[in-house]
């Protein structure tokens, strides 16, 4: 099963996964989730938000049990992130019917659509238009780098834009939603376990940056008579990282668009994303704050123009205290040990549905906390305790 | 003749030009070229370097007097940078024809292919070729950003690239090489004159910083884990600017490529490339070194892996004294007027092909300073002044 998913999307000179949504990758890994469901004899469907669903059971049955999560990717990402958590799901109901176990709820797998954002800019697209967290219009409206809509994008795959919108009959009939995921740092490294549970996913966002200075000639005009809106952008890279070590926070800028972009010519803008997270949402308002009244400053300085925009925003979710408690109770059953609770900078599908159903997390160790690379890494023995955790908490929950 | 050539390749969003080697634009100025000299009864030729010829009197007489410049932009460039000097060079025959003018020497009107080397990254490839200044081996490797070789875009424009190389036959016809360009800085309007000749050109190159670091989740990634090279570039553009002001030279990072360049993932790629002029050898030595030295203070801070690549370079070029201050005296004749002689950071075809044929070049004044840019200017006035002035030249060079 893993075979097969393993080469899509993967780029032969990185190494690294280039699955965008409503990409010619992206179809792939849906007809491979769509394949999985059907040969294990799961009632297929796509929902209106292009997310895909794998039922065992009725769905209209109400206070079902769902697991899964996405399987596109960020540029250049690692084989895990989203996949491990749609493979294990399919893998946990195996060793499930292994076991022999009797649902007493309907289950469902699901892989939400363009998780990543890697295409469009915003994250967990899915999962927001299902719970009614973005809009139908506000979705119309996102463009990819070369200028393709996302409806547009949604008609060349095959699914209809206009039917995209809030799903709360689908919503209703979900009892628990749990998401495993690897672990994207190195918490379970460090405390020797396995599989932990997530508390909380901490407040994030991103921000653009627009440096507008002029575009000149880089061999003959004076560096007094410059607007280079280089210099303020390197300048509030540096003040990002001070703001955040500060705060005990994170803050990077990773993506840079640059116009003209030509070796000999002085830059007119220079357009930098701010990623930044905090365990709080105080912390993270002082971060941002502070990196942007640097860049003001520094933008003043060279006779620059500064726009910032907040492109997306998630406030800090604290997943459903029952059903984590529940969820530790069932992995510390057999073991008596106590499963480790950790909170989490990554945003995901399952925070997203936190407001709408009660959500877990279950990570899986990640030995160096690489992810977002071709570098991230679980290795096998660990993979197979998330399974088996999962199962363990599927039957907890759906076979009572 | 100015108004044909306005639109082709002008990009509608910047207003800025995109007439890049051997694509449809630079076709289109290429038709244009070759209209003007069949309207004017000239002999047309391209060369094997793709090189564009328009020729008065017997190509093969020898000790032709040759002007022109290229067509070619850099991204989002400006109108005159390049097409000022062939349209003035074209009109510079109207108006001696109109004199009544008697040539004793041939005359050559030449466009310049890939000046800008905007699309290829290296500047002048069709003079560099002809004076062998770049091997066929050579210029059969650049590589556009899309992937495309120089040899696959001659032969898509309907070029033959296994013709070119040197061509020191075509050299040994041309007795002087006048390039007529817009100043690409602010000394003319500062001396209040409106035509210049050039001294000399700085000395000048383009360096290839690559910062390697680790791609990782921007989210969940301590900061004490990170190897970000985004953070390392900043500090080599801050340090770029100091070491230029220190030395009285000029140094910009104006182009950047960032891998996977995602939202929310750090960098494993950070590539940035410096652009650095000074009036002599050694102090751009001074400049250049500086600049790597820091960056490699900062990359083994930070565990970044740096390599700097030398990508061109062009030693201090002087001008042909003699044919200089036969310039001078034959624009000085009638006003008795002392024409400005002044240095320049620009690179120009003129700069190579003074390493074979004695070369000048004159300068038109430009009230803001700025190029490479949709905002570069030159009055009306000017330029009419400047194909007086060349028409002047070559009457005194070629009608003696």
């Amino acid at each position: 099963m893993w075979a097969e998913l393993l080469p899509i999307g993967r780029h032969p000179g990185s190494g690294g996964y280039r699955r965008y949504a409503w990409t010619g990758a992206d179809a792939e890994c849906r007809d491979w989730f769509r394949e999985q469901a059907e040969a294990r004899g799961l009632t297929y469907e796509a929902d209106r938000n292009g997310n895909q669903w794998a039922w065992l059971g009725d769905p209209a049955a109400g206070d079902a049990v769902v697991t899964g999560s996405h399987l596109d990717s960020v540029p250049d990402g690692g084989a895990f992130d989203g996949p491990l958590g749609v493979v294990s799901s399919f893998a946990a109901l195996d060793e499930l019917r292994g076991r022999g176990a009797r649902f007493t709820r309907p289950l469902a797998i699901v892989n939400f659509g363009d998780e990543e954002g890697a295409r469009f800019g915003l994250a967990c697209v899915g999962s927001r238009l299902t719970a009614g967290q973005l809009t139908a219009e506000q979705a119309h409206r996102l463009t990819d780098g070369d200028g393709v809509t996302l409806p547009r994008a949604m008609e060349a795959a095959g699914y209809d834009p206009e039917a995209i919108g809030p799903d709360p009959e689908r919503l209703a009939r979900i009892g628990a939603f749990v998401e495993l995921h690897v672990e994207q740092g190195r918490a379970l490294d460090l405390s020797g376990d396995q599989v932990g549970v997530a508390s909380a996913i901490w407040p994030h966002g991103r921000w653009r940056f627009d440096f507008r200075g002029e575009a000149n000639h880089a061999g003959t005009t004076r560096l007094a008579d410059r607007r280079d809106p280089m210099l303020s952008y390197a300048q509030t890279v540096l003040a990002a990282r001070r703001e955040a070590e500060l705060a005990g926070a994170v803050a990077t800028f990773g993506k840079i668009a640059v116009e003209p972009n030509g070796v000999n010519a002085i830059p007119s803008l220079v357009r930098g994303w701010l990623d930044s997270r905090a365990a709080d949402q105080e912390t993270l308002d002082e971060v941002v704050g502070g990196v942007e009244r640097a860049a003001r400053e520094y933008a003043t300085a060279h006779g620059i123009d500064l726009d910032v925009v907040r492109e997306s925003f998630t406030p800090v979710v604290e997943f459903d205290h029952a059903l984590r408690d529940e969820l530790a109770r069932i992995l510390g059953k057999d073991t008596g040990l106590t499963v480790p609770v950790l909170g989490t900078g990554a945003g995901h599908d399952a925070g997203i549905l936190s407001g709408s159903v009660p959500t877990a997390m279950l990570f899986v160790r990640n030995p160096t906390g690489v992810s977002h690379s071709p570098a991230e890494f679980a290795a096998e023995d660990d993979c197979v305790a998330g399974v088996r955790a999962l199962a363990d908490v599927l039957e907890g929950l759906a076979c009572r």
